[in-house]
């Protein structure tokens, strides 16, 4: 089953690099397929019939075929529980990993998504960046990292003591905010900024900012 | 276990509502102890200390302390397997199932959210509705609920055969829509407009509904 894996996405995608994170912490064997997004490759029928909504990633896992980056970080880690490290909790602490999945989900991603567009995408397309809505989003950031900033005093990792999907997920906005002003609301907070830190320097997402960045030949 | 369930929330927010419609499908006895949102109780230290985004609803099963809506759904699901109806599918069929509930997380809910915003919310606290968001809005929710009537042609539920977590997570959203102008863009569906009404039809449902419109003494 491992053999036939392919993932299908474009490396600059925050998405994209959700699902290549677990294919590395997991160690999985698998083809990266590009998909060229500025060419609209992902409205393509072909693409389309991998994932309808039309946006990476999708994953081909034999003859199963998944989208969401969420749902298939899930199905790495639960199917596929032997392999690799584990990024799931067992029996009740599965329930606490859940919550801390939701929070990610709900709560960071779309303050960090917004943010992103204004400070990372708008710079890269050359569109202007709309203070009023930096402000705004940063502002609500900082209520999120409040609540991680005092977790984080309960458990090394938001769901507990060890590394698992619910910190995994938030690699790919963690990274591209580094880039930016927001970091600034890290260094403020010491916790938070120790946590970010070492989820940053695992080898599994070395290897997903290799495949964006290349190092020089 | 079982014996110690307690579900804080106000029966009109959608989130608590999702949360009941498991509690209610898994057949629980719980306590459901309402949040004065009007008052600000959900800010308060002591529902803080449920869940630090001050946010319903949160849920004490035992001694373990669970908040947002989804999570609380899988534990129900999940911990509570052998208890009422299965909400999730075994084995491979759960990847399948976690796609369409990300699915619902990501591309319905936050569509559906800014339209019950403007066409339910706001006119409930006398704000007016800004048109041009509905306009968005529905153009958005009309390409998803393109991408759901193809998928309903292939199986009577989204994740397959049965009915799941995915269906049962969009039924505060919908049964919300139901009453406003979108409803009319489920009409023009038939696949999605028969699920829909299969699911708004759940016994377990009515006890949702029927604890937000008390039925006259
Ligand atoms: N919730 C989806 C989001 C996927 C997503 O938004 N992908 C973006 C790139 S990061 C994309 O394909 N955008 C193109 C589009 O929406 O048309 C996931 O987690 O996989
Ligand atoms: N993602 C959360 C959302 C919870 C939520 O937004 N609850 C609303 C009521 S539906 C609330 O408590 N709002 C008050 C606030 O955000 O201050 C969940 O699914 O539980």
């Amino acid at each position: 089953m491992a053999g036939g894996m392919k993932l299908h996405g474009s490396p600059i995608s925050t998405a994209t690099m959700r699902a290549l994170a677990a294919l590395y912490e997991k160690d999985f064997d698998f083809e990266f397929c590009l998909v060229d997004m500025k060419s609209g490759a992902h409205k393509s029928p072909a693409f389309l019939s991998l994932n309808p909504f039309g946006q990476v990633p999708a994953l081909e896992d034999g003859d199963l075929k998944l989208f969401e980056s969420r749902a298939i970080t899930a199905h790495l880690a639960h199917a596929y529980a032997d392999k690799g490290i584990q990024l799931i909790l067992p029996g009740r602490e599965m329930a606490i990993l859940s919550v801390w999945l939701e929070v990610e989900a709900h709560q960071f991603d779309p303050v960090v998504s917004k943010l992103l567009w204004e400070l990372v995408y708008k710079t890269m397309f050359g569109i202007p960046v709309d203070p009023a809505v930096v402000e705004e989003n940063e502002a609500k950031l900082s209520k999120v990292l409040e609540v991680y900033e005092a977790r984080l005093g309960q458990s090394k990792y938001l769901a507990g003591d060890c590394y698992t999907l619910a910190d995994m997920h938030h690699l790919p906005g963690l990274s591209y905010l580094m880039g930016t002003q927001v970091k600034k609301m890290f260094d403020a907070r010491p916790r938070v900024s120790a946590w970010a830190a070492d989820i940053l320097a695992r080898p599994a997402w070395a290897k997903v900012v290799a495949l964006k960045d290349p190092p020089p030949q």
